[in-house]
């Protein structure tokens, strides 16, 4: 609008808020590496190469608004498989990214600590949101905020907090009217015990759960806030009904009610992550961390190393903040897996 | 959270905040109507009864993150499709329910004047982002506000106004730092002339399209918000990468380029409207508006109709505010039709 101030009272807006680069995008990988062999092979996002089968999808899900029984059913199922007290403490949402300026907004306004180098999205949504944004790499920093945002397991390191300490740190927020957000996109694949999903109900804490990472369904739009009920019911007031998309609720359902899946899964990843250790580490680099989804390189030769993949059909994940870092996501089938093992070991001898 | 008043600072909740009675919840009827002959026949929404025919959708789609060039695509196809200046001008969004309070974010809080009787999300949303809300019959009473917000034509009373008299209201409203929100939900069946989605470009002036209603697609979610370019970037920004699906990215620029479809299509609404007025008609009943996709029935009688339409198993839409109202959507082939009709005759031969 021609009035710049009555819009920033509410959203702030600067450049430095204009989109951020991301991994996956294939498109902008085949202009920088045209020459490359196809097809490229994508390993510069988190998310499982290995999808959820897709369940029968009746054309009613994309013909009818979106069912409030079927989103009912859908928070149910996902306070059961995160954890959550109830589905009145869940708000499913179209993806988490869409969630951050919101879920931002729920605190009062004022001093945002994000705990860095984490995903950069949050910074720039608590920006929007009209908070002052500090990084911090100490976490005893988060507790003087009005918002903490913390990435837990974090990436692209995997440097992943106990439960018990970013209680510690939710209870001092509290105690000051502040917030904690608690950005679990990868907890589908850490050891047990580390999610505070169960702990939302005593408010000022609020955990993002991401589905399309761990199921492998990134393009359906889906995620989750968990957090206490009158937050929970605010949150859903804003994003108004029918916020999923039909398919999306079913698909959401079936997938979160099947922990055969899920177990299964967590051990193909783990697996899988050993494989790609193997790899990295045959090619002479340092992992400093990383989940089953990614794993983390450290090496003075990232930027050489990620020209060199380019250059051989696959997209890994750059930095531009930090240089030394490269961040790979698990290949998808054994031809994948070889093309990688090859343009590895191509590195190496030439490295 | 625990401190309401942070949190009112920037989303005041209360409990006229609350989820609203929509259409198109079958569940609902099902539960009121135990009795009623299956299946339900849904004439409580607006939405075309005969939807796009679903295009492929490769399993890509749903697997991996929506591809920003994909994105841009279809914000192409809607600027050509809707007569907007240019994709830049155009903000794809999972649906126009998720834009409406962050659409009245955009103007600076203060009064939002709403042309009512209208949707009832306008005046909810318009109050999540901070306004005080006045809902008035007058449109010459919406120049003085902070936001004004049309639906265009109207629903449920299909209300058409001058593409002429609603700039006179933008441009009064420009003047003084005012925003004008004009709803086109219902748009794609009006006379051609009527929208104002060519003239977005002057700013203060915001245009949502629904993409669901015509299409007959409500359940993939997508809808469009059209506006100057600075706002457009703004409101990206908010919705963030990836806001709508992968399947809906494809569905959607496959529709909305198809302009036999389109065209085709509204011939057959026409039509089909046309006989809906006759079954209504014919059991005595009067219409004081409507579009091609619904018509608004007033009657003494309408408590009476809508427990006997329930009872038959055909669900229209009532009004808490007016008793007198029912709005019948279009049914859904033949069967449904013959239904409808044997029902409005009973109706008519009790009454």
């Amino acid at each position: 609008m021609a009035k710049r101030a009555s819009v920033t009272d509410i959203f702030p807006y600067t450049d430095a808020d204009a989109p951020l680069p991301h991994g996956g995008d294939l498109g902008a990988a085949r202009r920088l590496f045209p020459d490359a062999p196809k097809p490229f092979i994508d390993l510069s996002t988190g998310i499982n190469p290995n999808p959820y089968p897709l369940p029968a999808l009746p054309a009613e899900l994309f013909a009818r608004l979106p069912d409030a029984a079927a989103t009912a059913r859908l928070a149910a199922e996902a306070a059961k498989a995160y954890g959550a007290l109830s589905a009145a403490h869940v708000v499913p949402a179209p993806g988490t990214q869409i969630l951050l300026p919101l879920v931002a907004g729920l605190a009062r306004r004022g001093r945002a600590a994000i705990l860095t180098p984490t995903y950069n999205e949050h910074a720039r949504a608590a920006r929007l949101a009209g908070h002052s944004v500090i990084e911090t790499r100490e976490s005893a920093a988060l507790g003087d905020a009005d918002l903490a945002i913390v990435t837990n397991p974090n990436s692209p390191d995997g440097r992943l907090i106990d439960r018990e300490a970013l209680l510690a740190v939710a209870a001092k927020l509290r105690a000051r009217g502040g917030v904690l957000v608690v950005d679990e996109a990868f907890m589908d694949v850490a050891p047990p015990g580390f999610s505070l999903a169960g702990d939302v109900g005593r408010g000022n804490l609020i955990v993002l759960r991401s589905f399309g990472k761990f199921f492998g369904l990134a393009g359906i739009r889906l995620g989750f806030a968990l957090l206490d009920q009158p937050s929970a019911a605010r949150l859903a007031a804003m994003l108004g009904p029918w916020a999923v998309s039909g398919p999306a609720l079913a698909i959401g359902a079936a997938a979160l009610a099947d922990t055969a899946w899920i177990e299964a899964m967590r051990h193909q990843l783990l697996t899988a992550s050993a494989r790609l250790d193997a790899i990295l580490i045959g090619a002479g680099l340092g992992i400093p961390g990383g989940t089953a989804l990614f794993r983390l390189v450290r090496t003075p030769a990232a930027p050489a190393l990620f020209q060199h993949l380019g250059r051989a059909g696959i997209l890994v994940r750059n930095f531009p903040g930090n240089a030394a870092w490269l961040r790979f996501g698990l290949p998808r089938g054994e031809e994948e897996w070889q093309r990688l093992q090859i343009a590895m070991d191509a590195f190496r001898n030439t490295g």
